[in-house]
Parts: C-alpha cells; sequence; structure tokens
C-alpha cells in the first residue's frame, strides 16, 4: 500500500521534533511519549501522534517512543528519503542568497550551483565558486544527475529558463519569478510567492 | 447588515486560494468549482465555500466561480485593506534581494527602509537608497509609523532584533532567521522557512 505523501505542515514540523529530541532536556532518557513532546512544543498531541507515525510507527502505550529510535528514524526519513542537490538560475541578490543558506542541509538539501547569463557580473564584485554561465547548465545537470532547478531570473525569462530546466531533465521547479510557468505534466513546479507571504502578515495584523 | 469580520483562520486560507487559481492548472480554464480548489488544495469543500463567500458571493450552480473574476476579488480583498509599509533588519543579500522585490506593490504594500549594523559594507560596492545604521531604526519606525519588521539577520542576532522592533512599536514580524523568536502576546509573528519549501518539493517529486 503506498503511503499517502506528507503534507508541508507535516514535513515542517519534523524538524522541531529532532530538535527537541536532541536537546539537553530529551536525550538523556531513554524514552520519550508523544504527550511530552506535544507539551514542550506547543502542538496538539493527536498532530504530534500522526506525524510521528508516518516517520516511526506508534509509540508503546506507556512507554513512549525509545528517544535514540526516533532520532534516527527521523534524520533517515529527513535526510535518506531526500538527498537531493539543486541548482538555481539566476544568480542576482535572491539567487546568491539562496546558494549561500545553510538551512536546506538540515533536509538532505544542497544548492550545488548557480549559472546565469552574465557570469562576469557576478565575478566582478567577489570571486563566487559554483557560478557557471547559462550555456553550462544542461551539461552540468545531465552529468550531476541534478533533478530539481529553482528559477530566480527576472519574470520575462522565467519560462525561457523552464524550458531549457525540462531539457535538461529536472523534474522539479521552484519558481521565484512572479508569473505562471508552462511545464510538461511530468515536471513538478512549485510557485514561491513571498509578496503574498508579506501580505498575508499584514491582513492578520489588522484583523 | 454588517458582514462578520473574517476569521483569522479563513483569512490565512485567502492567500492559498490565489495562489491556486493564479498556478498553471487553473488560470487557462474559464471557470473553477469549489470542489476543484478544496479538491486541490486539502480543504474542506464547504469550508472554502464560505470562505470564497466572505470574499466574493456564492459560485453558480454546475458552473462555480469566474476564474479572473474571484482572482480580481481576491486580490481586492487583499489590497484594499492591506497598504502598509515595512522595514527590513539585515542588508546582507537576501534582505537587499527583498528591498528591490517589485511584487509587494500589487499586495498594497512598501519596503520602505531596511538597516543594518554594518551600513558601510552596504554602501561599499554600490550606492544603495534607503539603507540605514541599525540605530535609526527606533526613530524611523516611530516617525513614519511603521507597524511591519522583516528579519533577515542571523540566527545569533534574530532575538534582538527581534526585541528592537517590539521596542519600536512593530505589531507584525516575519522572520527568515532559521530560529524560534519569542514575542510579546500583542505582537504577531511569523516564520519563514524556504528551506522546507525546497524539501517540501522534494517530497513531493519523491511520491
Amino acid at each position: 500500500m503506498k503511503q499517502a505523501p506528507i503534507t508541508r505542515a507535516a514535513l515542517g514540523r519534523l524538524p522541531f521534533y529532532l530538535r527537541y529530541l536532541k536537546s539537553e532536556s530529551v536525550a538523556s532518557f531513554e524514552n520519550v511519549s508523544a504527550t511530552t513532546i506535544a507539551k514542550a512544543l506547543g502542538f496538539g498531541e493527536v498532530q504530534v501522534r500522526k506525524d510521528l507515525n508516518l516517520v516511526s510507527g506508534a509509540g508503546k502505550p506507556k512507554i513512549g517512543y525509545v528517544t535514540d529510535e526516533l532520532i534516527k528514524e527521523l534524520e533517515k526519513f529527513l535526510c535518506v528519503r531526500n538527498h537531493s542537490r539543486a541548482v538555481i538560475v539566476g544568480a542576482g541578490k535572491l539567487g546568491k542568497s539562496l546558494l549561500h543558506y545553510d538551512g536546506f542541509e538540515k533536509y538532505g538539501l544542497e544548492i550545488s550551483a548557480a549559472f546565469d547569463c552574465n557570469v562576469e557580473k557576478c565575478y566582478s564584485l567577489n570571486f563566487e565558486k559554483n557560478i557557471y554561465p547559462i550555456e553550462k547548465l544542461n551539461e552540468y545537470c545531465t552529468s550531476q544527475n541534478i533533478r530539481i532547478g529553482i528559477i530566480t531570473v527576472p519574470e520575462e525569462v522565467a519560462q525561457l529558463i523552464c524550458d531549457k530546466m525540462v531539457e535538461s531533465n529536472i523534474k522539479a521547479i521552484w519558481n521565484f519569478a512572479s508569473c505562471t510557468l508552462k511545464v510538461p505534466d511530468n515536471v513538478l513546479l512549485q510557485q514561491e510567492n513571498l509578496a503574498l507571504s508579506l501580505a498575508h502578515l499584514n491582513l492578520l495584523m489588522h484583523n
């Protein structure tokens, strides 16, 4: 039976469980219950049980989970199923900030290279590793078996870059350009919209 | 009859509707039903109808909503009630890319200034408008009546900056640093997690 894919929200909670389980207050105990975890993190107990079920199976009644095992299972879920490398096209401010961001690691993700149509410009300020001319995209993705592409180019060229990624056998695209993109059925497209996140926060503040 | 204020939960779903309606899978269809939206987003159908009712009125039986109209109504709702200015603290790559991003405008939002502890560094490469020393944060926010703050500093100083924002009468904080922050009850905190978005895309690709 194929398991339902984990939701974004549940996935987002997994690193919190992992961080908590590895923290001073828990690491010395052999067992840990969903109730304890829920209380410590301010999550609902039912939610914690559901989340951990996806990763580890149910805890034992009155005992809970074996702390070390649960840590290993969470790490395995986050890393082993995940370990993937991605490339960025568009080495402007946003592209570079993603390239240098170190938060992807805990999800088993690595952004291994960025591509730009103007590599000269990228190099002019200070030498940047891993930034290549856009002409190298296909060769790099094919030889390195890259399946994830991140688009941080201006809206006007986003579809062109998207097409190049598809030709390079990219199967999942994370698009920061504020336009809709056309991809074949076998390619996943995730639209990022930072403006909406801020708009959302603003509305919450006013209500 | 005065309409009941939109609930926090419903408000939280509006950006998801808007994002979905503007996505590739929907934008090419003239009409869209609440059923389709509910399925795509994993929300309850009754909930979707209630939410959209607040913004747009009921859809037509067997036809649903006119996609373009619903998008316009959602955007209007999000814009008209929204007009606000925000400040950024942390004028590194990410901070600057947000400062220069022009996508906020359509939601009635403006990022009017950035602050950094090292303004010299910000200026050294090319002259940047609207970047001020962190010491000016309080004066600026108070005199300009700024209520939204965006944190793009390293994790180690994020709580310090958060406290400075609260002192400067900021009421909503959008945090890009990958750490949890403590804020008073009357301040809204929204955690951004870019790594999570990529991790989720990766998991979807593998499922």
